[in-house]
């Protein structure tokens, strides 16, 4: 039976990792919200879930994955388990455990490349947090970016296999949410990143194997890719990008 | 053998997550950066591993677990995997992948709880964003508060076991994670969680529950307990509680 996943139908977002993962596992899924409603689909649909209306395993917000009687939230948590299933993860227990502390790692930097543009309130318009947006944004950019980014070209050259992967010698669902980050970053921060991509070389060409590997590719250019748009976590607004 | 905990020594922060599951589960731990330097602790032992120099799988921050060849960072994939292995999770499959979910939430509420404080900069002095910060501490007040207390008091209201927890028929590290959330919470807010807390009897139901709990009531009162304060993440600054 196909997967379900829920997520808000208009954006990549937190969703787009978990489709990233389905896509490279070729594995059959139901994208429920962008499905018509007479098909079941919609955000009503997802909605119900987080209302509780589907038995006692309420998640507190999109996206989640539902396969039977299993509902799993949070993204770094949907990921690695389908990852695991699907032999996107690592086999060895160690770097199993590792390839989940780092997808959750990669789910902090993303809060933080949202909080960029909405400091103050998560349930508040951009509009009315845009002097703040452009203080954190600048720490954004300038301290954080080099952190995280840092972090990632340090594990691929350290990791002992020498595969250019994050962990282990294959491709990982962590991998895959690099890829979808640096894409998220090119589209919202495009000078940033191109001022400082040449320092993450290998960063950059693990985010193009990952982009280059057929089923990704396949997907990359279908009709299920959704752009990036600033409804998203990754937006692109100038001022935020010290153009 | 002990597992090893390295978090930062002053503040309760996420490393108390992980102390909290240690000490309910009654397992023997060393709080590295806590000892001295004599015997191998301080932070500095700590940002070795920070720094890269202690093998391949290095973390992106504190707090991490060290156990033989193990190493995993995240607060609440560390919580999980003490969890899963000491009996103090669910054994049903759903019920055990629905706890990574809650634990995974909390840690997002935990997040925007510091935010209430840093809304600006993560690395800059609260003092030098003390307007935004009471912008957005009123949000997190008004509206994020009752959204995630309200999740918590749903699930423990539709559990199908009616145990009083929030998943299944048992104590897991969820209920702990919740117990330090709700502690933190009225540490950092006390008017506004006086104000609220009985919208949300179960919830503070169990929180008391998991205080009293022997295992858990013994750590409490030991030194080992580091008492709140504002170097950490739940900080008691009046203005921004609404007084």
């Amino acid at each position: 039976m196909a997967y379900d996943l829920y997520y808000w139908p208009a954006i990549p977002g937190r969703g787009e990792y978990v489709r990233l993962v389905l896509e490279a596992a070729e594995m059959p899924y139901r994208d429920v919200a962008r499905l018509p409603e007479s098909e079941g689909g919609g955000s009503g649909a997802m909605m119900a879930f987080v209302a509780g209306r589907h038995g006692h395993r309420t998640p507190f917000a999109p996206p989640f994955l539902v396969d039977g009687d299993l509902l799993i939230s949070q993204t770094a948590e949907i990921c690695a388990f389908l990852g695991e299933r699907h032999g996107l993860a690592p086999e060895d227990e160690a770097d199993r455990l590792f390839a989940r502390s780092i997808a959750l790692t990669t789910a902090d930097f993303v809060n933080e490349a949202h909080d960029a543009h909405h400091p103050i309130g998560v349930e508040d318009y951009y509009e009315d947090q845009r002097s703040e947006a452009k203080r954190r944004a600048t720490g954004f950019r300038d301290r954080r970016m080099p952190k995280y980014l840092g972090w990632y070209e340090r594990l691929i050259a350290a990791n002992p296999t020498g595969s250019g992967h994050l962990v282990g010698d294959r491709l990982t669902y962590a991998d895959l949410g690099l890829f979808q980050t640096l894409a998220g970053l090119a589209y919202a921060f495009p000078t940033r990143m191109a001022g400082i991509g040449g320092d993450y070389p290998k960063t950059v060409a693990l985010a193009a194997r990952v982009a280059s590997r057929p089923a990704v590719a396949a997907y990359l250019t279908s009709e299920r890719r959704i752009a990036f748009n600033e409804d998203g976590i990754f937006r692109h607004y100038p001022e935020l990008d010290g153009a």
